[in-house]
């Protein structure tokens, strides 16, 4: 079973996804916990380069091209070998984060974000997508506290984007979900982590399958 | 006017590229030299994740992509403003390579590398591409002494390939040269470097337009 977890900065994904992997992991299942940009030594290479602030020349089809060759690269190392083992995938941000940002946020077309979605992905796309929606002022609050709050490289580079960039975001999320209702779930983010945490095992649940 | 120069590793290029440069700049002209992957900081950052030695894990897929982002980047950047303001320029491999490596030599199909080469190039294309062709043992031969005598990072990911893969990316140079021979010269790359550089302003030299 392959979920994603999408939505605007600083919505909790990676509070939600690190959860949701140990609750699964406690009830026994194998799970693989990873994320994009990233997840293996290449891709993480590509992510330096599309997150790193001083990076501000980066035009938008070399931004989609560089999220596309990650997305191939993590696919054939990690999560495809993974799900063919029968484990689960979580992975924070997948092909619904380049349409949010690349079409409804940058403004490309959807057809090329759709033709480099599909050469990247190659078949695979997810069983499940847990959209984490919150008003942007809130996302982009927690994300702001965070980046001042760690010492690590600054990969800031969305976070310095306009409000009205992040709000066309989230409306594209939320068009994306409407667009495809059975692999989307919204969850209310703006409650505390623990509400959050339960609204997504609500979800969920009913999806597992028991095998035979 | 767009110049690319193509070849094999170890044809050349790099030696007459910047002999062209210097020739047409004594001539009055106005030259820009540059060179894929690369050409501007971003590129440059992508070619250090294509060409380093280490990253053998790379696939095609990915490492057609991240070509593709380097040359949206540097034609958006550096090509496109300065053909604009009507100055020549020389580029040290361009799509052709894409074509020749990534299609002829790691067998992707034709027709992703062309939709990826457009979504790249944006309309761009070269007015000439000088093709310079020698015997992949002769250009492997002088591209292992430069790497050799060299102390700069490693760039010899493909230098590492097999002769085979070689073969077929010669042998695909010349066929694309025989797809569009109003744009290709093909040179012979064996002869000493001024025998090159003499077949190469003679091929040049019908194709400059005097201004009316």
């Amino acid at each position: 079973m392959f979920i994603t977890f999408e939505g605007i900065e600083g919505c909790g994904k990676s509070t939600q996804i690190t959860l949701l992997a140990d609750a699964l992991q406690q009830a026994g299942q194998r799970v693989l916990l990873t994320r994009e940009p990233g997840g293996c030594p290449i891709a993480n290479q590509i992510r330096s380069v599309l997150l790193d602030a001083a990076n501000t020349a980066l035009v938008p089809m070399a931004e989609l091209m560089l999220y596309a060759a990650a997305r191939a690269q993590h696919l054939a190392e990690v999560i495809r070998p993974t799900l063919s083992d029968g484990a689960i995938v979580l992975c924070d941000r997948f092909s619904d984060a380049t349409r949010a940002y690349q079409s409804f946020g940058r403004g490309l077309d959807r057809q090329t974000i759709e033709t480099l979605n599909d050469l990247a992905c190659n078949g695979i796309s997810p069983d499940l997508t847990l959209l984490l929606d919150c008003p942007v002022e809130v996302g982009l609050g927690r994300a702001r506290q965070r980046i001042e709050s760690t010492s690590g490289p600054r990969e800031e580079r969305f976070e310095l984007e306009s409000l009205a960039f992040h709000q066309r975001v989230r409306d594209g999320y939320l068009q994306l979900a409407a667009e495809e209702p059975d692999r989307f779930v919204t969850v209310d983010a703006t409650g505390q982590p623990d509400q959050v945490a339960r609204a997504i095992s609500d979800a969920l649940l009913p999806r597992l399958v028991v095998p035979a």
